[in-house]
């Protein structure tokens, strides 16, 4: 079942390896299916090297496997959890991308600095709260995804226009509208985070940029008006 | 038409990708012909794996397309700004290096710090000013044009003695007396921006190289006494 | 004789210079044979680029050549003072990695501050003290062997629970069950050590993570309720 | 003439690319002939892509060209004052290696901060003082050989103990007993470099190391003690 999506979630796998967005077995994206509800997610603990399209596992939105011989990633729920939360989005990725986790290792959202992130980002990207004690020995990998949707909620941001989010002393997920967009943003993440980290370092403050030139970039690129890029 | 300037206008563009200047479809490179006064550039968001020469765009100076199927750069009026200010320049190529793009995003000109920028720029590289609420909500790709020719002026510097600018929370710009050396300047501005980025961290203080030995590599390398490299 | 081993051993040093963790002849992996009590390491000052699983030489735990034409590593020492003193480690690892390399220059300990360090390492990782005068004149890389395990003593730590150490103003030495896990531990060690550097210039403190998310995390890969990866 | 010669210096001059030491034209070697006194060195300005043996330059010690249809190095006039004052060397390599020319732009000298610079030099690697105007505007290269001579003098250091300097605001220079030697000790040169720039950012203090671990480290593999590597 849901052949098509599993090559393509292998694909997105694969693609985080290209990017330099993951070392040995760690990162993993899922895509979530609108007509049957399940979610095709990558096993968990295997090498990018040896996984094929059939090492995928389907689930539903509850966990339960559905098909396949290997167990999920064990970040299942907090893909799951996201794909219950925010609406519109269809596939979610996961790495330890090196300053996509800098920022979140320091506890610190990422700053819009400029327009390369305005590009794609239409705010600061978030930083979780740090978790409770009961939270973290309770159904972890759950509550990670319920401090991700906490943080949307209180900051009251759109989830696709700010497809990342970053788990505080953990690392980045970022998602989008089909794998290939969602490893693109997770790329971008990454690469906006370097600059970041490094503007931080030379700037003399550390506010974020004009929102005007903020709201221009993202709106040249995104919703009604957007005028970059061919006509679809 | 000007099928020769569209492939070295295409081939321009693949090194940025060669240098590690861009990712994804960022960046753009356009090209002058002074005999026919037309302007070739890359088109807008099409990935450079399937850009063919034949998808360049033919535009005037006032931004009128008169060939190609594909919608041009959305930089395009910034380029053609360039073109009618700076007299001499063949090529304009735009990128979010790293590097280059954090001096952007720090609102900070590139101090000459050394020989290594002294051989390609007379000057500090200069960062323009912030943009209005109207400038960025009217024409305003043609406006990013103009902060960067108002800049040059107020420090009354000569373009071909230096080769790029940095627009402020966005990015550079270089150019040169044709493709391959805009891309060249363009490579050369990443590297000398790295290097004055942790040279920055590291120096007791933020000055400028000793003026005199800026003049003699620069001098080295170009006008009527350089000595290095070949006899034409 | 342990024509296996050698070439497992030979297989872990080249995969030094693939995970890029070496420049030239430098960097050095040894393993341990338990049921022969020999020791199977890499000759000293051989290139890459030339060597052979026969190169390998076999030494006993007293240091004593038992086969091979080379001379073997210089740390050998360090190898069998470590295989005596951590029981149950099969493999040993030196490298002057980039970033182990640069913690270790600064006499710091690498702090745990994110969950990709405590996937692998369940506290800091430690470094050691500075060496006596006696001890740098004396039998040198043996007496770097007692500084790591005097500091592992000191900490009261378990090697299988923080398979990493950096000897001061030196450099790296990371073990494993395996010469391919002591060199994934080396390769981890140098990814987490990068990203802490950066989080200390980023962060607000100094502080380790969570403690709860550290063991939360550490226990999700290892132990007897690892539930991370498949099933063996 | 000196056939086997230039066909090293091509191959020295191709390993900087290979080590990134140079971006485009940047960087040259050269190498000292004891039985005739003449040096061969690269051509200038000439692209690393397009160089063959043949290209190389022939000229003696006082620079009057002996073979070669292209101008040698602008950097000439360098390398001929460091044979002549430094007797032993072979070879000289110059680049604009990034963080060994960001100690140069700093004006600082590289402290040795651990046993990976203490492998290979036995001391700090000195900077040169700055340059006056009538140096510059006068016999400029030969008058950078001079401040390096200068400086080693100054500091009553042996050459063949520390085979690289950094020219104030400009860049490295080493050498070594052979053109392979004189680019291995210049790639080692910018490892050092980086590790003791990001060092200088973690350290609590900017001394250099322990000098008996030094001492001993360049004496493991240096002198009539040595016992690092296999015996010749």
């Amino acid at each position: 079942m849901l052949e098509t999506l599993k090559q393509e979630v292998l694909q997105a796998n694969l693609d985080l390896v290209k990017h330099h967005l993951v070392l040995f077995t760690w990162g993993n994206v899922s895509a979530y299916d609108e007509e049957t509800k399940l979610v095709v997610i990558k096993p968990s603990g295997v090498s990018y090297e040896q996984m094929s399209a059939s090492d995928m596992v389907v689930v539903d939105l509850d966990g339960h496997i559905i098909e396949g011989e290997l167990k999920p990633s064990s970040d299942t729920p907090t893909h799951l959890a996201l794909y219950k939360a925010f609406k519109g989005i269809k596939a979610v990725v996961h790495t330890h991308a090196k300053y996509s986790t800098i920022f979140a290792q320091s506890k610190k959202a990422i700053p819009a600095f400029g327009t390369t992130h305005a590009d794609y980002f239409a705010s600061d990207i978030p930083v979780t709260r740090t978790m409770t004690r009961n939270e973290i020995n309770g159904e972890y990998e759950l509550e990670t995804g319920h401090v991700i949707i906490e943080r949307f909620k209180e900051l009251a941001l759109d989830p696709l226009s700010c497809p990342s989010v970053l788990v505080s002393e953990h690392g980045p997920f970022s998602w989008g509208d089909s794998c290939a967009n969602a490893v693109h943003n997770a790329a971008v993440l990454e690469y906006v985070a370097h600059m970041a980290f490094e503007t931080s370092l030379l700037r003399d403050d550390q506010f974020s940029m004009n929102q005007d030139l903020l709201k221009k970039h993202f709106s040249r690129k995104h919703g009604k008006n957007a005028y970059y890029g061919q006509k679809q």
